[in-house]
């Protein structure tokens, strides 16, 4: 089966991200050590995933659900200084400079000289196209895609829009929950190359009994992956 | 010139927008009453501005800025109770249930049946298609853009990715700045809805001049001024 189409995701996978949201999870905790809360970070991931719903994925709901927990367990005495700290810090990572992972560059050029290559990504839209734009790489990818999920339905759609459907399509990304797993069931082959730095909310059990899944440790094994999987029946 | 390709604009084109958010500014100045901060609309409009290039348009980045606001106007003093409260009136915003417009639903249903339909919006990934899911109107439209600025540029792309290209093309909207001028930039017609609410960031001259620009006071004249612009050389 030809595989003329390969998805990217972004966060993690071509550049780092978590380092980001984890240095701030940092500093929140110590703008707060203070008032010495319990459970400061169960409590924060608590309203991140309650807020998913309302907000999306990306750095402003991040923000949002940082002030609402530091209000959350000082029991409404935080500091305004404090909430100004936070907005402080989102801010900042919403200018933080993009440090491309290992082998990203040369194995997206590699690939799209024969194939269509199309970012697939989830976050805050504005955000994500700035980090592309700084990212060096935006005039290698055919197709972008910012989404407000990564659902089967939606690589059925992108990898149709981009390509020639899914059947022929590899998604790849460090997320087993929103890369691999949903791509698998839309009849893509599904590449996991995992971060050392993964948020809670994408892990996932490795689909070890699925055909069409593969991992890799970095991106530098893709370019002969993807020549061996157009071997495979 | 045949018109083969129609882009509406969501937000107080096909349904109420604006009206929200003066709602939550009154809201918000309520809240801020005690402390009776000078210019505290202009603040608020100042730090929407200034953070548009961080944070892009729509109610996640009108959240950060109206706590970016309250702490400024009260030289750091607001209570936490107050944050606790523009949160909540954000969130709110963000659940607020979608109220069409007149026509809105007969006009794309009429014009759909014989051109392609695209929704071209600006704002939050995940509240723009919360709304159009509950507006109803989804399996109308050939395309849907969410983008993050409307420009000339992405006008191109939308309208040839979506249609034959802007040349046969006609974008319908209520900001003359996003909708009508850079439709008309790229080569397409740019209608004009006015609506009563429009925030002061969209305003712009209407471009009289334009050979390309209609003005219509509301959705119910579009079929008969499509139909009248395909006559037109």
């Amino acid at each position: 089966m030809p595989i003329t189409t390969i998805g990217f995701d972004a966060d993690d996978t071509l550049w780092h991200n978590e380092t980001f949201f984890r240095l701030t999870h940092q500093r929140f905790a110590q703008l707060l050590s203070d008032s010495d809360p319990d459970h400061l970070s169960e409590r924060l991931e608590a309203a991140e995933r309650r807020n998913l719903g309302h907000y999306g994925f990306g750095i402003k709901g991040f923000m949002l659900s940082m002030i609402e927990t530091a209000i959350e367990v000082t029991e409404g005495r935080v500091e305004a200084s404090v909430i100004a700290e936070i907005l402080a810090a989102g801010r900042e990572m919403l200018r933080h400079p993009v440090d491309l992972l290992p082998h990203a560059r040369e194995t997206v050029t590699s690939l799209a000289a024969d194939h269509r290559v199309v970012l697939i990504t989830k976050g805050d839209l504005l955000d994500q196209e700035r980090k592309l734009a700084q990212s060096g790489l935006g005039d290698l990818f055919h197709g972008v895609e910012i989404v407000s999920d990564k659902t089967a339905a939606m690589y059925q759609v992108a990898f149709s829009r981009h390509g020639t459907g899914p059947q022929n399509a590899a998604m790849v990304g460090n997320s087993l929950k929103s890369d691999v797993l949903p791509a698998l069931t839309a009849g893509a082959w599904g590449i996991h190359v995992p971060h050392d730095l993964t948020w809670s909310y994408e892990r996932a059990e490795p689909p070890i009994d699925a055909p069409r899944f593969r991992a890799i440790s970095d991106l530098g094994a893709l370019p002969n992956l993807i020549a061996e999987l157009k071997n495979t029946p």
